[in-house]
């Protein structure tokens, strides 16, 4: 068998059984099949060895990852999943090491019949690149502009929580310890796409929280021309996170730190009643962290009304 | 302006002009309007420094070849081009270097009107993926399966000038001399758009030369599962190209030589008529190169019906 028919090998089986694929991987091009009255959602996310993952990482983590961040863009748009290409470019073809990364992919997207249609693998520094399509019925995505004034803001989850884990990686604390669960929290974020979906014709304003609440809510303000007032003592935190770090510490990084894939939205105060029945359906907490105002940016404040501010208010690209 | 500034600045202007973009470039996800009754189609090609273009390469021809291989995929597939996101990891934000980048991508671009609608710009060492999407209506796909017996097999335009430019890239021969011809066709490729579009309901299948004229004859011969026969006499080679190398040299490039984007396609012995029509009117070479049997492989003869062998059939991607 050639490295080239192993790598097909490895991810034809990630076909999602659906009848939405005319043509799948093994031409020049994939053919997808839209739903009438439908609009295409795509979005790209890269990942770089020693850059957005340590050079350690498990190749089933790497997989999970990649195909979380994507699915986690779609889900902020209130998007349905259907489809992703692969862009892959590895030192080697490593049989073992493309089968577990291959494994941890197909454990987010399967749950979500995604389809792998089509990729390219190429020799190289270790690069991971995936792209994820889905759909939305015509004119219903959410987005960052539209949030209004006087309208809620929401966060799902808890925060913070795969910042403090990145920390962690190295700890040897046992499987069902906190450092444990921060360390998931990092390694295998889950796309919030039900919630996502849910949102549609309810949310004002959407956005995954991937480069730290702070940022990101300060997108949804500068898209939405307008500014966002957070409460930093009701900020969701979890368990595990107050348990390994001092509360001023825990309020850092539930404010900055990445890669948690929570979406943060925003909504008229008259919605507001029902956000803890959706929360009890999707099984996912959804805690209100502040308001939208008249002006610009973003704010973040104590009980006393005073502004807290941070060196770093989320993770930079560049 | 910070580097995410600039990034942003360099590639939003890529927009292509078009009505069928709902939500383009600065949100989580884009956001595209398929026309009814057209299936989707996808692709993704990755070029990673030192491996599919050497190091020195122009920052303008990176950017030409990312979009020109991309393009060239929804060529084959019969498609019209119409989105476009790239996935970009570079070592360093260098506004020149992006500038003279986002130049040659959307020289390739601009006169099909793809718009640029996402992407992802990481740190790391230089990799370009694109993924390219479009139409096509419902069903008239073009497919490498598909080929019958007695068929014929064509070829448009040259074969063998890109792998014959690469080995020429160090040549100081001037620009009107056949080494920069043959530079010029690895550098900045022509994706065969309208000849692709052309061929709905007429070929009966259909690929890019990217690999080499033998792989991806063979490819189209095993997705039909048929044999190919294509005589060596024949094989288009340009005037530049036999100007620099000896004939065996020159047909063995021709033969084996990838990078070249040109289209192989079948069609039914009735059709043959309609090429040259076709290739005064998209004035592009169209070369009636061989046949299509019962069997299976790639065969290439010569003048005397011997079969000729070459000790590389084509790129290997590993």
């Amino acid at each position: 068998m050639t490295e080239f028919e192993l790598i097909e090998r490895v991810f034809r089986p990630l076909d999602g059984g659906r009848d939405d694929v005319a043509i799948g991987i093994g031409d020049d091009a994939a053919v997808l099949q839209l739903p009438s009255g439908h609009e295409l959602v795509a979005c790209v996310d890269t990942l770089v060895a020693g850059v957005h993952f340590p050079l350690d990482c498990s190749p089933f983590d790497i997989g999970w990852r990649a195909g979380a961040t994507n699915l986690s863009d779609l889900a902020a748009m209130g998007a349905e999943p259907r489809w992703a290409t692969l862009a892959l470019t590895l030192p080697q073809a490593d049989p073992q090491w493309l089968s577990a990364f291959a494994e941890g992919l197909a454990a987010v997207l399967r749950p979500w019949q995604v389809a792998l249609v089509g990729g390219d693998t190429t020799r190289g520094p270790l690069t991971v690149s995936l792209q994820a399509m889905g759909s939305v019925p015509a004119g219903q995505a959410l987005q960052r502009g539209g949030a209004r004034v006087g309208d809620v803001v929401y966060v799902s989850g808890t925060l913070g929580d795969a910042a403090a884990g990145l920390q962690l990686l190295a700890d040897p604390a046992p499987a069902d310890s906190p450092q444990a669960f921060l360390r998931q929290r990092f390694l295998q974020p889950t796309p919030r796409l039900a919630l996502g979906r849910a949102l549609r014709g309810l949310a004002s304003s959407c956005i995954d929280v991937s480069d730290g609440l702070l940022a990101d809510a300060g997108h949804l303000a500068s898209a939405s021309e307008l500014q966002i007032c957070l409460r930093a003592a009701v900020l969701p935190q979890s368990a595990g996170l107050l348990a390994c770090f001092d509360a001023a510490t825990a309020l850092r990084l539930a404010a900055t730190g990445g890669d948690d894939y929570e979406l943060c939205f925003t909504l008229p105060h008259a919605q507001s009643a029902k956000m803890p029945v959706l929360a009890r359906e999707l099984d996912c907490a959804l805690t209100c962290i502040g308001v939208v105002r008249e002006g610009s940016g973003l704010q973040l404040l104590a009980e006393d009304g005073t502004a807290l501010a941070f060196d770093r208010s989320g993770y930079q690209h560049f």
